[in-house]
């Protein structure tokens, strides 16, 4: 019988998945997190699949260690190319961030086409056109690689400069002429230039974030597995935890610009011991 | 008694450290190279000095299987944080590649102004400018991270744009204004667009590449332990190994764009167990 008021595991390469998190406290704001960032081995997006599955075991087993109830792989690629395989493996609900992202893209396209922008592992994996397919057999999928956009993220003095503008631009150019007409940001970082993707796209575009979708659908996971916590518990300091593979400074300075709750608690674990 | 005939440990994070291999097979071509690069954890320059110091001392210790009688630290984040603390626990002469584009930097500059471009770890480390005033005194040196440089070279279709010039002469500008007239090219990936930073920079600007420094350093340090190969022994087919911790093809794919010789013999290990 699963714990009720056990953490959810949330798990990124590196900070991209805060995004996610954040979303999770703000749809269910009594549930505590244990988060972690593989921020010693990160990015994720231009490795191969056998490494990124090899990477999530890692995490997962140590998520495990923390009597997680449920796990959220926060991260594009790890969802893309590891997700199936991991999660026959436990005994616990995983879910990832493709689906939710899919179906909402799928309600969303009124013309039947659908963008995805996302890291090369994620594109190179088809998966998205794979599950938007089996959803809806009728839609057209045009997946484009964005490799530039996660650094710009990173680089943080490029976030809204003309710059980033002109590269997407040029990323986003083909999706254009495709004229689709719903565009998933398929990798955690995307929707930190949100308003800058949607101006190069248009109004008539709509931007699917799979971050909020993904909290939704673990919402709905949980009262469906009877593993919400128990009502009332509230959010309160040191609810959640976080941990990280490299030093905690910069992924902490990070985690408090976004993130609504203390990051206080975030220590740094050796992963490859896991 | 070291072996003359065993080969030379190189070691990155990942494909840049080819650069080096590539100038040390033009000046000592019957000397026998192992690579590693470090493709599954790359890149190193955003990382913490004790993750990268894990790292290295991972990657020397397996080099140390392959029965190498010297090590080249072809990483300038892995030599600006690690190299110091690395040498002292092992009996086989190792070099990085600071040193030896500082000392070029030194005797290049007429105004005694250097300046540097290199990963956020390395330029934060202070090593180049600990460095060259311990050579001479004199001279002031300006350090600048270039985060973006990295990604737009692995981008591939970046390399000759006019985006990556417009990156450049942000990054660069500050340098222009303190009127530099020598540039350390402090990251092995740099040297792939050496031209474009030379045209940023201007004709008067002598840019100092540590790759071609490092393997006359090299050459002189075997010669002087009595480790050259045997005179005679040539360059031959299968002389240099390759080793990488993701999957092979894409490294290979890089290194044989760059390198004058086969790259066949590239496996892929699991690092983390060494």
């Amino acid at each position: 019988m699963a714990d009720r008021e056990a953490p959810i595991g949330v798990f990124d390469s590196g900070i991209g998945g805060l995004t996610v998190a954040r979303e999770i406290m703000r749809q269910i704001p009594n549930e505590r997190i244990v988060y972690f960032g593989d921020t010693a081995r990160v990015p994720y997006g231009s490795k191969s699949r056998d490494t990124i599955v090899k990477y999530s075991r890692q995490i997962i087993r140590f998520l495990m260690t923390q009597k997680v109830k449920a796990i959220v792989v926060a991260c594009n690629t790890a969802s893309a190319v590891a997700l199936e395989e991991i999660r026959t493996e436990l005994d616990i609900p995983v879910i990832g961030v493709i689906k939710a992202g899919a179906r909402t893209a799928v309600s969303a396209t009124r013309n039947k086409k659908i963008g995805i922008i996302a890291t090369e592992t994620t594109i190179n994996s088809g998966v998205y056109t794979h599950v938007i397919e089996a959803l809806s057999p009728g839609i057209s999928v045009v997946g484009k690689a964005c490799p530039l956009f996660v650094p710009l993220v990173e680089e943080g003095t490029f976030l809204k400069d003309p710059i980033t503008e002109e590269i997407a631009s040029r990323y986003l150019e083909g999706l254009k002429k495709e004229q689709i007409d719903t565009l998933i940001l398929g990798c955690t970082h995307y929707p930190l230039i949100r308003s800058l993707i949607g101006r190069v796209m248009g109004a008539y575009v709509t931007l699917v974030n799979p971050a909020y979708e993904t909290a939704l659908e673990l919402k709905a996971l949980l009262f469906e597995e009877k593993l919400c916590r128990a009502e009332g518990s509230g959010l309160q300091e040191g609810l959640h935890t976080f941990y990280v593979s490299d030093a905690t400074e910069k992924f902490q300075q990070f985690a408090e610009s976004i993130l609504p709750c203390s990051v206080r608690n975030t220590s740094q674990i050796n992963i490859e011991e896991y």
